[in-house]
């Protein structure tokens, strides 16, 4: 018999099934040269997946804490503006993807890095006389998450390190390190609304560093550069020659008292990979469509790279092309009220929250700018219940069904992080709750009775 | 001035566009610790951007030709069947993205692998007794592109190696060469209707193969396995203990007098890994919603491949939510005269490509029996004046005007491939113009007039 040949009973007729046999015993029955081959199953996952590390789902999966059965669930920890049903995108938004179905013009591939038509729409939206943009200098990715990706992808090699902010987004974590890209963290200020520690970070540049990641405005903590803090960042990168990803995503969500600058308006010469996507201004997430624009006004970058980020394109081939159809609407059709209400909601929740929370005992929260977020202080020498902010936030979910990410899961310990998201009352609700559980827990600190007598 | 300071004119106003300086010289100006660091930029695409070769690309954007002026194109060279507008999708899947778009419950972030209730939807859809699905079997990709992507990256390690069909499709290549893994081909026999040469496939086989990739219905051939095939496709993976990556995204794509059966039907011991998605049968490539199946009834994979891949999809978080949410009803409100409809043209196509090629001098077209696709073989010898398949269709392009993709890019040298989603019009005159062009450029062999007088 011939080894490709299948063995059939007597009848001939083979069985609907086939189980063909498995050789354990390491020794193949069967001839033929077999050296060096495989003679048992052992099939272990790669080392890029082994060292695809979420941290805040290591840090949540760990949790083994149950919610307080009387009271319901307040989760203020995921990013995702539309889980509560108050913040809904703009009907504008819902009818351009009903328009671009409806022209069936949109089912077809597009090019790996978008359509020419959806790129220049993102060009011609982001353009302006400081940071001019052109169709070629877009690439739609899936997803923010893609377009970090792709960038990453594209400015570092195996052995080669990028500069991330602690605290910080810890997809950028998760993406380098996969990659076998060393990640060094620059430390953000709290008592300087998080700007960044620029000694700090330029003493973390060397000859292998492949970029600064710049968020702006910040995940997990509500701040927004001002423009003089991003032309100090932007003299690091000049003084250093080192590209800039900026994280951008919350581009324009800052308060009424505040003013976002993209990081491309504030240079000429530092090279700006500027991420960005419809998913937190627009309220759509999980659409998954995301973008690049590529800065290089002194040809920096060159071909090489533009030419490097097509490639990657076509691993995937890019975002949904009804969400691509749909841009030019989007963009264009989508009311200023909009926008206006979204950024109002987060504002007032996000100071009604600073302002309860600025008055529990123990609790130091940092005021926001923009975003979603708001980053709280935990003074642990307050709280020696607690081990730590992960054992902090474990037992506000146990005794007040409030689940807040500890500061751990963007690598800053005792802090915690809010999301400002969710409806008024609710809003309201957690705070209450969280003050309720830091008046329990709170514990007068070693040689401050005096303080704590007021 | 500390080194943070930026430097202004004179009036203290900083200048609209910031214009840091960049020190060419090679030394810096700045005092402080500048050992080991750049001093001028130097940013260069990253290895595996560089490794990231589309071998079609290459090919076909190098091909300087014009088409003739006289004759409008026919391009017969994309695997879109969206573009000529003959084929479209169903009234009901357009229909279906709408429900979803107008329930408002698929505007967030769905798990990073699909909503549970999609994958329960895939997972019925395709469980059988001999191969059964659940949920937790199925991952949802950004496409099916992103599927093999994912099962590339948590079977593989760079240096590890995959075997992959000759003629096959060249994003495997793509992928895995970005990736640092070893591609090896194993041949298709064309008299075979493409079987495998398994003596060779399996000769292939080292310690270092982490996947054989089996593409049915295969792109560029349009063949379509015999189960009997398919069993000794499953012994060789069985005997050497090597795990499968289906592409089936043709599956169920085959022609009346043909069957397909999914490669994990017919094992209860292999462990495979069934890459699918809308694209091809539901005539959507744009949307980008593709899956994994996980078939490893022995537990082989086990956990750790499992976990592997969800670990993988948290770095670009899955496929649009809105296709996600519409994936139910497109899978069951798609009538089945949708489904046959399509394939009657394609069969339809096909036998007429066949059938006019098949009297044309100098070719050799191989019957397809699915897919959307069909090979052709040149016979070099008759067509002196063309060095090489590449010369060949670049001529066809520049004298008839009908683009079709050289063998060279399915690493097949001497055929080309032809894509039969035209209207049959446009197929038709693309027939006859490939018989005019090769009847012009036909020449006898030499030894061989006797045969040309005939």
């Amino acid at each position: 018999m011939e080894p490709y040949t299948i063995q059939t009973d007597d009848s001939g007729s083979l069985p609907p099934v086939l189980d063909v046999h498995v050789n354990i015993s390491g020794r193949s029955s069967m001839p033929g040269k077999l050296k060096g081959r495989k003679a048992r199953w052992s099939v272990r996952p790669s080392d890029m997946s082994n060292r695809t590390f979420n941290p805040i789902r290591a840090i949540v999966d760990s949790m083994k804490v149950k919610p307080n059965p009387n009271k319901t669930m307040i989760s203020l920890s995921i990013g995702d503006p539309t889980v509560f049903g108050n913040l809904s995108t703009d009907p504008e938004v819902t009818q351009a993807m009903k328009d671009a179905l409806d022209s069936g013009k949109y089912n077809g591939y597009a090019p790996s890095f978008g359509y020419l038509s959806s790129r220049e729409v993102i060009a011609s939206y982001y353009h302006c006389a400081e940071a001019p943009l052109d169709a070629k200098d877009i690439i739609l990715t899936s997803g923010c998450s893609e377009a970090i990706e792709l960038c990453l992808a594209v400015l570092a090699n195996p052995g080669q390190n990028i500069l991330v902010p602690r605290p910080g987004f810890s997809l950028y974590r998760t993406l380098a390190e996969s990659m076998g890209i060393e990640v060094k963290f620059y430390n953000l200020v709290p008592e300087k609304s998080w700007e960044i520690d620029l000694k700090q970070m330029e003493s973390l540049i060397d000859e292998k560093t492949a970029c600064l990641v710049i968020n702006n405005p910040s995940n997990p903590c509500g701040s927004v550069f001002s423009k003089s803090h991003l032309q100090k960042i932007l003299a690091v990168a000049a003084r250093q020659c080192v590209p800039i990803l900026a994280d951008e995503i919350y581009g324009d969500m800052v308060f009424s008292d505040c003013k976002y600058k993209p990081l491309a308006t504030l240079s000429t010469n530092v090279p700006i990979l500027s991420c960005g996507g419809l998913a937190k201004r627009w309220l759509v997430p999980g659409w998954r469509l995301g973008w690049i624009l590529i800065h290089d006004r002194r040809n920096i970058f060159g071909n090489e790279i533009r030419d490097g980020l097509v490639k990657l394109t076509q691993r995937i081939l890019g975002p949904c092309t009804i969400v691509q159809g749909a841009l030019k609407s989007i963009l264009h059709r989508t009311p200023q009220e909009f926008y206006h209400n979204t950024l109002s909601f987060l504002k007032s929740n996000a100071d009604l929250c600073f302002e309860t929370l600025s008055a529990v005992p123990g609790l130091q929260p940092i005021c926001p700018s923009g975003a979603m977020y708001l980053m709280v202080g935990i003074e642990m020498e307050h709280f020696p219940e607690f081990e730590n902010d992960i054992d902090f936030t474990e037992r506000l979910i146990a005794e007040q069904s409030v689940h807040c990410l500890p500061g751990e899961c963007f690598e800053y310990p005792n802090f915690f992080r809010v999301v400002i998201t969710v409806p008024e009352v609710m809003m309201l609700e957690a705070c209450s709750r969280i003050q309720e559980f830091c008046e329990q827990h709170y514990h007068c600190a070693e040689g401050s009775q005096e303080e704590c007598d007021k």
